[in-house]
């Protein structure tokens, strides 16, 4: 399943899961605009995509919007590097501010048996940024979402 | 004079430096690609500009050439967010990959008397690949490009 890891004295916190798909087929679903909305941002929020340009100096945007009370929240960043199949690098901002409103994010895509082990690295600006991202329910949501992701990807997901 | 910060226990090195002009000229001084060659990367490199396209989702792309052995560097990123006259979030790589060859940078110009207090903040993705980026003569190289930039700024620098 997914691990979550945010360990003491770091700045960054680790998601790690492994997908029952090649890293070709992890990596499209991951990149592919139609099929954010079916998983990004956990069952709480109705994720819409405003940009996503998947290369190299591309922007993203989407737009989360609050299932209970309708608020909506803007997310943005650029891609700093994209390897298909392999790895990419990219920026994610809050929009709306606040500690911890900024990340450097670094995923891999690695092959192993056939199988895909994916590994997200968000970097904030310190620690404390880092630690007032985290709501209780942070690791639970990416959990979730990462679950919603699994199951739209051929072969499932372990 | 050029103020170089790194903190234990934090993965950023820190630089800051006031220049007698306000931000805007500052700011004007640093995204200016004419001016880069003249103070990018101290006095020991010839820098060159590839590209410098200071935008949202904007590529630049430095080489850096040893005056001693003639050794090219390169150096590139995208910048995240551009406001001119007061900040600047951006991606920067070393191309020839080792620790640290990765960094958020966020750079702020505030306005301070007429004088513009330049701050940037290096992110790197642990502590240790901040400290493998420093060389023991990084500090006085920072130092060197600062100095040379705000000789090319009107009304110097203190």
């Amino acid at each position: 399943m997914t691990e979550v890891i945010f360990k003491p004295g770091r700045q960054d916190i680790i998601v790690r899961r492994e997908f029952d798909a090649p890293p070709g087929v992890v990596f499209q679903a991951f990149t592919d605009p139609g099929l954010i909305p079916k998983w990004w941002g956990s069952r709480r929020f109705a994720t819409t995509v405003d940009t996503m340009d998947v290369r190299r100096g591309g922007e993203w945007r989407f737009v989360a919007r609050n299932n209970e009370d309708g608020t909506e929240y803007g997310f943005r960043g650029v891609y700093h590097d994209v390897n298909p199949g392999q790895s990419m690098v990219s920026t994610f901002e809050f929009e709306h501010g606040g500690p911890g409103y900024l990340q450097l994010v670094t995923e891999t895509f690695e092959e192993s048996d056939g199988r895909t082990v994916y590994t997200q690295a968000g970097l904030f600006q310190s620690i404390e940024d880092r630690d007032g991202w985290i709501p209780t329910d942070m690791a639970k949501g990416i959990r979730e979402s990462m679950g919603m992701l699994a199951g739209r990807i051929s072969g499932g997901a372990r």
